[in-house]
């Protein structure tokens, strides 16, 4: 079955990724069509050996279309994921706009794919951060039952897009050359440096990406009185997230058994001897977890160190493995 | 009273810190003399408008010496602080030799400076992540009493040395012009990388920066059984060393209880907007406290943003201290 879809946001960097994958995965496309706000139309995208114009986003935009990926702004999002779901199009939307909302499910395929069965049109994909945490978690959770949760990262900038990338890019750069290193993007300097702010704050003293951690993790696992703190951190690596995860369980796992039950999770690569860093792990579609340690400090908690590249499972390969799940078990309109 | 005084390995990078800060606090001296190993010995390095020769260490070089600051390896401290010790010179120790010697003080001078008081010539400064860590407890313990703690670290190259500081630079400067990084000093490429291993690991799972906050922690705060975990990891900045700290205390703080005992600490700068970063910190001889926040994930329980200059503080800084708190409570040796 072949299918008709549509990327909006494909000139973005997720939704390149997105395009990647495509190809790359051989997505059985009838059709393909590339959308943008009026800001990027015209613009000719390659795909697949050939090149695509890309439309502006109107309402008749979706038209025919059966599955969208969103991978522009949230604003974006909110406008035009309910027209064209109104038209009968599914959309997998990576923006936030939705993620809370209780009629949309928020989804990672290997942990809750179950959810995808009450859509409504629009299927929300989670934060970066939210993914490659909840992917540790889970089997954690199937194991012995979650308490609480104490997440810390270090996340790269190509989490807030292209303009961030070119910021340390150029920061570096003068840093090197001993010039003053000017920030534009980020509220800091992020050559050489790091700040503990991911988003904006809130009046609650938690930055959004924090609340994000907090929510979604709690949506995703259906815990909702899960106890989870976060401290998100923003440090100058181009490419891939990492997590220290301090867990409270249930009952007290082994590391032996916590090795079991996170080999046993698809999707998510243990390493047992060495670490991820982000580097390793660009470029890959799954969440590495390593590090894995009885917590000294509480009988019944572990600490682990969790890796994914954050435009790949992060973003755009969780986005199309929703899309193929969706195919597998018939839940996208007929043709 | 002007002292006669020490440096061993004043060439290396905490040695020179030691040498700013001597003559920019005006340090009482009648002498200073320069020594290192066979390696460094014969250079010739700057100090107050002048230049003093490096003097090889030798069973006499501490003759006369009051005050040594001992700034070489932790085999140097092991070989020539008893020597130094046992010639009536009181040696200030920055390496991790005697730390949890149960006969060697292990001193941070705002929080146990009393311990100064039953040295027998060997005085231990701690590790740099746990000086700037038990600045932010000790006044949180006094409030309401620790009970756990989860420390994550974000420690710049600079701790590692000269080398390191190096690698990073000329990684970087590969990157950007598209040449491989090669890591020589450390395991992984750290230029727009990071990794969470901080010295080597040990056979239970966790690296010796981990335990040594864990000891050196316990032992400070007097606090034998304090649970703490730890996770250190490296990132790519050249000074200043972050952490974020999950610290569960004895009874419920409320934010504005937990700045006031943080405000009331000698040595720590409270920040109530924003927060710290590395590059704020660097030739800052305080710590630095912000984003104290409640954890939502447990009631007894706050999080801490605390940032610090590693080779000030971290280092020279705390030595200084030491020796000035010597000076004043009359611990040293008569002229």
């Amino acid at each position: 079955m072949a299918l008709r879809v549509a990327v909006l946001g494909a000139a973005g960097m997720v939704g390149q990724k997105v395009l990647e994958l495509l190809e790359e995965r051989s997505f059985p496309l009838a059709e393909l069509r590339l959308l943008a706000t009026a800001r990027s139309a015209g613009q000719r995208l390659p795909f697949a050996r050939t090149e695509l114009a890309v439309e502006e986003v109107t309402a008749t935009a979706f038209d025919r279309v059966q599955l969208a990926f969103f991978c522009a702004s949230t604003e974006a999002s909110r406008r035009w994921a309910p027209v064209a779901a109104a038209g009968g199009c599914v959309v997998i939307d990576k923006s936030s706009a939705f993620r809370l909302d209780p009629e949309v499910p928020l989804v990672v395929p290997e942990v809750n794919a179950h959810a995808l069965r009450r859509h409504r049109g629009i299927i929300a994909s989670p934060n970066c951060s939210t993914i490659q945490l909840v992917l540790a978690l889970y089997p954690l959770h199937r194991a012995a039952g979650l308490r609480r949760v104490i997440v810390v990262t270090y996340q790269s900038v190509s989490g807030t897009g292209r303009e961030a990338i070119a910021e340390l890019r150029e920061q570096t750069r003068s840093v090197l050359e001993g010039r003053p290193a000017t920030a534009q993007v980020y509220p800091h300097p992020i050559a050489f440096n790091l700040f503990p702010q991911v988003e904006d704050f809130e009046a609650d003293g938690y930055c959004r990406e924090e609340h994000k951690l907090m929510d979604e993790t709690r949506k995703l696992l259906e815990l909702p009185g899960l106890r989870v703190s976060a401290t998100t951190v923003r440090v100058p690596v181009f490419v891939g997230h990492c997590e220290a995860v301090n867990v409270e369980l249930g009952r007290r796992l082994g590391r032996e058994e916590a090795l079991r039950a996170l080999r046993a999770q698809p999707g998510l690569v243990v390493m047992e001897e060495g670490y991820p860093t982000p580097q390793a792990c660009e470029g890959r579609d799954e969440v590495f977890v390593g590090r894995v340690r009885e917590d000294p400090s509480h009988e019944r908690s572990l600490d682990l160190w969790v890796v994914a590249d954050n435009l790949r499972k992060g973003a755009a390969t969780n986005a199309l493995q929703i899309a193929q799940r969706l195919v597998e078990e018939g839940l996208l309109p007929c043709a």
